[in-house]
Order: C-alpha cells, then structure tokens, then sequence
C-alpha cells in the first residue's frame, strides 16, 4: 500500500521533505512497511501555486485546507507553515478529520499543545513533533521512549542556535554583544527583531515542551522564568574564563521535592561540563536521571535538512501505524498534575556584577546586605573600570531562588550601586 | 492486564530491573498501556536459588529454562546472563516458543546476531538489545527511528569505558599505559584478562552491530580491523597535546562509493571535536549524515543502572505491542547487501613514531620511503631519547588504506628503524 500525505505549505523545510522520501527511500519503506506519497501540498494562493508550477515543482497544490480535509486519501497531515494562526485552525480541523498531524510548530505547541493534544486523543489520532525542540535532535523521542524506565532529575539545553553562536562568538573571539548580533544578522541566523532568540523566549517555548516529556508536566510558558544575553559584556566573559567558565545561555528545568522548575537564563558553565563545548549554531539537551545517569543529545537545532530530517522520521512512524492497522501510540505518554517547586527548594550559586563608585565603604556596605539575606561570598573581584567607578564581582554561595530575587531587589534599590548583571553559576 | 516477563539470570543489571520497575511504575505503565510483572527468574541451580531467598528475594526462582519455555504466560523473556552459551541456546528456544526476547550480551549479538535475528523473524517476535552498545544511550533504538530518514555516512565511537578511562588518565595526568591499567584494575573497570578492552576487541564486537543499525550491512567482526591501546606512550600523548590533540580509542565505520569499512584504532582527535571531551568511562557515539549533519550521543556506557534502565526501556517497547496486540516491529529494519569498501578509497592522515639510531641521514632514508609511496609529511619532529637513540615522528598528509599498509611493512623491515607505533590522525 502506500499512505499518502498532506503538506500544509512549501517553505525551505517543506521543500526538503520530497528529497529525503526519494534520497532514502528504500531504507524508508522498509522501516514504514510502506511507501509514503505527498498527495496534496497546501499553498495560500493561486499565484503561489503558479509560481510554484513554474519552478517546475509537479505537485498536487491546492488553495484551500478542504480540499485536504475532506480526502479520505490523506492519512497523515504535515504542517510546515509556522506561527499560530491559520496553523492551529488547520492543525485541529485534521485531527478532527481523523488525520494524523506531524508538526515543528513549537510556539504553537508550547502555547496550545494541551489542547491540540486533547483534539488528537478525542479523535484517536495522533500529533507527532520531533522537529518543534532543537531541530536535528530526536530529544523528544528519546525522552519518550528510552527514559520511559528512568526518572529524571535535570534536564539543561542550549536550545537556542542563533543565540549560542553570539556567545561563542563573545567567549572565543572576545566580541561584544553587538558585534555579534551584527554577524549574527549578516549570516541569517538573527531576524531583523532578534528578541525571541537573544531574550531567552524561544528557548523558554522549548523548556515548556521538554517538561511535558522530561517530567511529564506542563509548565506554562509565562511561568518559564527567562532572561537574554544582552546584558553580557566582555568583562563578564573575561571573568568568567578565568574562573575555568565560558557562559552559555542555558535551560533548566529541575524536579525538586516541592515539584518542578524551569528557567532560561544566562550560565556560568564549568569548561568541562559536556554543554561548554556546544558551539555555534549547535544544539545540546543534557540529561540528568536516576538509572541512566548523565547523557547528553547533541545536534544541530535548525535547517533545512535537519528539521525535514526529524519531521519525515515522525512521518515514518505514523505510516507504519496506519500500513500495519495498528493505533499510532501517542507522541508522549508521561503525564502528571503539574506542581511548582517553592523557591526555597531551588538552590544555586550568582554571579553578580555590581558598578559603584570608586571609594571605601563600598564592598562593605554589599557584604553587609549578603550577610542580611544570610548569602556569603564564594569570591569577589574588584576593577576600577574608569576614575571613579569600580565594578565588584562577585561569585556567591548557594542560596535559594527567594534569597536571590531579594537580593537583586535590595541592589538595585541601594543608593550608588548599578547591578550590571546577574548570572546563573553551575 | 499485566505482561510477564521472565529473567536469565539474576546477577548485577538483572537485579536492577526491579527496582527501575517499581521506583517508575506509574510512568512505566501509561507508556507500556499494561502493567509489567518479573514472573519468573531462571538462575543456575538449587544452591543460588536458596541463597537468593535467603537474601530476600521474593521471586519465582527456577532452575530448568524449560519452566519458561512452557509458560504461556510468559510473553517476553530477559536474557542478562553473558557470554555465548547457554545464552544462544536459550534465546534460540524462547525465540521459537514465540515469546519476544530482549538481551544485553554484545559478543553474542555481534558474533551469532543475524542468526537470532533469523529465527526471531520465523517466529513473528522480535530481539531488543539497546543495551548491548553503549549500555545507557540508547543509540540503537535512534539510528533505527530518528535515522531512518536520513542516510548516514560515517560513526565515530568512544565505546569502550575501560580503554577510555585509561586514556585519560594517560592524556589528562601524564600516565603510563601501566600505571592506567593498575588503577582500572583497582577500581574494577578492568578485569584481570584486560585484553578484550585495551585491544579494541570490546569495541570492535559494538562496531559489528552499529554497522547493522547504521549503514543497514552487517561487518564481520573479524573484518573490523582493531588495534588497542597498549602501545601509546606518554611520548605520543605529549606531542599529540603539543599539536592540539587528544588520543583516544576509538571505532569508526565509514561507508565510501565502493562500499564500508570499520576499525577501532587510537586515534588523535582535534581538542575542539566533540568526541574529545568524552572522558573517563564514559562513551559516546559521533553520527555524520546528509540530512542531520553531526549529532552525538553521550552517556555512560556501563554500570547496572543505566544498563538496566535500557533493558526496560525495550521491555516497555515489546510490552505496548503485547497489550496492544499488534506485531512489534523488528528492532532493526535497515537491511542490504554487505559491501565492503576498496582499501584506495579509505584515506586517512597519519601519525608515525619511529625509533632509529641517532645518526645523519636516517630521516632522509624516511622521506626517500614514504615518497616512493608517493606520500608526503604534513609535521616532523626529532627527538634524542637516549645517546644514541632518536624518535622520529611524523604526521602524515592523507594516504589510502594500501598506501598505510605498504609504508607499515617497509619501515617494519628497514634496518635501523623500529616502527614503535602508528596511530590515524582526524
């Protein structure tokens, strides 16, 4: 037989699909136990259908989601059209078809996967997407299947490639954080508003995800507490190599005994921890867990190739389901009511760059209010960065997530002190 | 209703099913739709039974493989307990008494794999072993679901914990290969016949077995051509390190236009490659392709824990398609015709060591001989090691697997040379 599917829009991802089905299409076959056909291909208007044609692409396109709806041909339905809307609209409308849907939309999933999941369970089909979380890395997969027999404890991630690569760029070449958006926008890899990448939201769109697979709880995005990298500056970078850190942007979502906890934040990672060596564009989730221990899943987190790759692999198992009659299971399974952790049960040491001016006094008046929220020093740094202003660094101990948040208030309310920055030290 | 699963044996990963079983019950249960139950466990006699229940172990312990093989209730059976026999007898029984099987015993599978798998295939059940190659990252279960859209070109593996640990300690502290050992031995990751870790044979049997999952052909291990670790000197460390490098074991299979090809070689691996960071007992698994590019898997690739945590996470597989009760799928569908690749069309650079007398015109004597091989030197360099002994080393330009061979046995065979070691140069 051969199960036919859908693609709601041709973009450069789309366009990658129909290579990969014939580059390896044996190999597919026979893990599908069956051939996969594109049936129809979705485009939002007549004169990109013409255009199209004229490219010389020989597909079936059609203008309107009925048309596609209403074919009882069409087993499988695989949005690559992005955004919200009309994607959720068409998204649910096949799942209500009793189609199967593959999907990266992301921050559709992260903010209405919950209900578009609920559709697909009612209808007894399923939404399968591989490709919404870094990309080229079958993170979400693996999380389903082989940590079924594990608990997790952590999972961290450099999930966002446009970001890393500022970074990287920022910790090996020294660049400031413009510079780096500057090669970052020339090289594509930053959109003309870069705020999604380099404000931590798309990497707090992927922890909402990854929580439902790590844990099996649904944090909501607006509880994804997130923080970009603009503030970083050279001296950051500078201290933190000199302490044996690079600083990445990092995900973190941790089970505590109170419940869970997810942040996207800027980090101070030790330069052998395996996420210090993630660079560029390329992505990283790293796993913490009771029987498997440390593992990490590294890969590129876009592109073409990569995300056609991981959304054709999602096709795969879905044909086998409907060749072999079988129901496909559900992308996850793991699903437990959701609780937070109390800040008190989340332990972590700060970085803290403080600007003030040059005078005695100074360093005494932050040690007495450390002192106050009973936080002590791990080490301070201090540099006169012009005549009369001076920066303190600071690297503290452990302290919870309340002691942290007041201390970041009491700064920045403290007459003569500038908190330049704060970041997260593992 | 609940799936019985019997165990082989009941030694170090076996007994720590249970505990993965009932620590993530609930997690377990929802992903395998069914409850999974331990209802038998074979261990070798009446004597270690006894023991067993003395300690508190609260199974049905049998003594005869037979009370299995004949238990209808039985659907999946857990062979833990290594080497070749009885383990082959028993997997080939429960095959044909049509009871689903999952093994972590890699020399079996590496060395009568196609054999099993045959007679699994006749008896409409399936064979699992994820934990058979790097125990906890499930590498197998994703070269055979995220990769079957994709086409793979080459896999680079650290694999072996026990050389890999050594390594280290001979990169990292300067180490002789003697001094590793001793402490590999002490801690207990080498044991007292170390020869199937240090000499690449271990690795060697898990390069078998990625090729099948990989490149869909089947290498036989005594065409995997392995060499170990017992030859590197801190010498070679140290310049290695000086040229940016770290040496490490590791396993490669490459599939060129002839065909494939697999060695487990030392290698000096680039500082910056992601492989060269895999310290201690960890392994990982390096994966080029032309759809995803590079990925790489990390994780422990031993210990009881994670490869129980495997274990299961196959279990769980096999368990949804017995409560669900559709065929499960092989574990393995990738499948052509083995082709070995032309040894002209393996091109690597190389490192060569050489001992000679310290007199003029011995390096001339050298270039003379890799230039009639019409192979050229990338870095020379000299060292006096004693009065009148010199080591000449010598990175290589790219040569092909006939040229390698060739330069090997001409230095090997020239007077006043000693060829002390060769290691591949990526």
């Amino acid at each position: 037989m051969t199960v036919n599917i859908a693609l709601l829009g041709f973009g450069t991802v789309a366009s990658g699909i129909p290579f990969l089905l014939k580059e390896n299409g044996q190999k597919i076959s026979s893990a599908a136990c069956t051939d996969i056909s594109i049936s129809k291909v979705l485009v939002r208007d007549e004169a990109e259908k013409q255009a199209l044609l004229a490219q010389g692409h020989d597909y079936n396109f059609v203008t309107d989601i009925t048309a596609i709806l209403t074919d009882p041909s069409v087993h499988i339905v695989v949005e690559l059209m992005g955004r919200i809307e009309p994607a959720k609209t068409f998204i649910s409308q096949a799942l209500e078809a009793k189609k199967h849907v593959v999907t990266a939309n992301k921050d559709l999933l992260a903010m209405h996967g919950s209900e578009l999941l609920d559709i697909a369970a009612a209808n007894q089909v399923a939404l399968y997407y591989e490709a919404a979380v870094a990309g080229g890395i079958p993170i979400l997969r693996t999380l389903a299947s082989a940590y079924t027999s594990d608990k997790i404890t952590k999972v961290l991630g450099v999930v966002n490639g446009t970001s890393n690569f500022m970074m990287t760029k920022m910790v090996d070449e020294g660049w400031t954080y413009d510079q780096a958006l500057a090669e970052a926008s020339r090289l594509g890899y930053a959109e003309s508003d870069p705020t999604n990448d380099v404000d931590g939201i798309d990497a707090a769109y992927k922890m909402v995800i990854l929580s439902q697979f790590a844990f099996g709880m649904t944090i909501k995005f607006d509880d994804v507490r997130h923080e970009g990298i603009r503030n970083i500056t050279p001296a950051d970078v500078k201290l933190a190599q000199k302490l044996g850190f690079v600083i990445k942007l990092v995900g973190e979502i941790v089970e505590r005994e109170s419940g869970i906890y997810a942040e996207v934040v800027p980090t101070f990672l030790p330069k052998t921890h395996q996420l210090a060596t993630v660079n560029g564009v390329m992505n990283a989730v790293f796993v913490e867990s009771i029987g498997i221990g440390e593992a990490m899943f590294y890969g590129p987190g876009a592109g073409q190739k990569p995300t056609a790759a991981s959304v054709v692999a999602d096709i795969i198992q879905l044909a086998m389901s409907v060749a072999e009659g079988y129901s496909a299971p559900p992308f996850n399974t793991f699903s437990r009511e959701t609780i937070y952790a109390k800040k008190e049960d989340l332990l972590d040491k700060y970085y803290f760059a403080i600007e003030t001016e040059d005078k005695s006094g100074q360093l005494l008046r932050l040690a007495e209010l450390f002192h106050a929220e009973n936080v002590s020093f791990e080490q301070v740094f201090q540099d006169k960065i012009s005549d009369h202003v001076a920066t303190i660094a600071i690297i503290s101990h452990q302290m919870d997530l309340n002691q942290f948040d007041n201390l970041v208030a009491k700064i920045s309310s403290l007459d003569g002190f500038t908190l330049r920055n704060t970041i997260k030290v593992i």
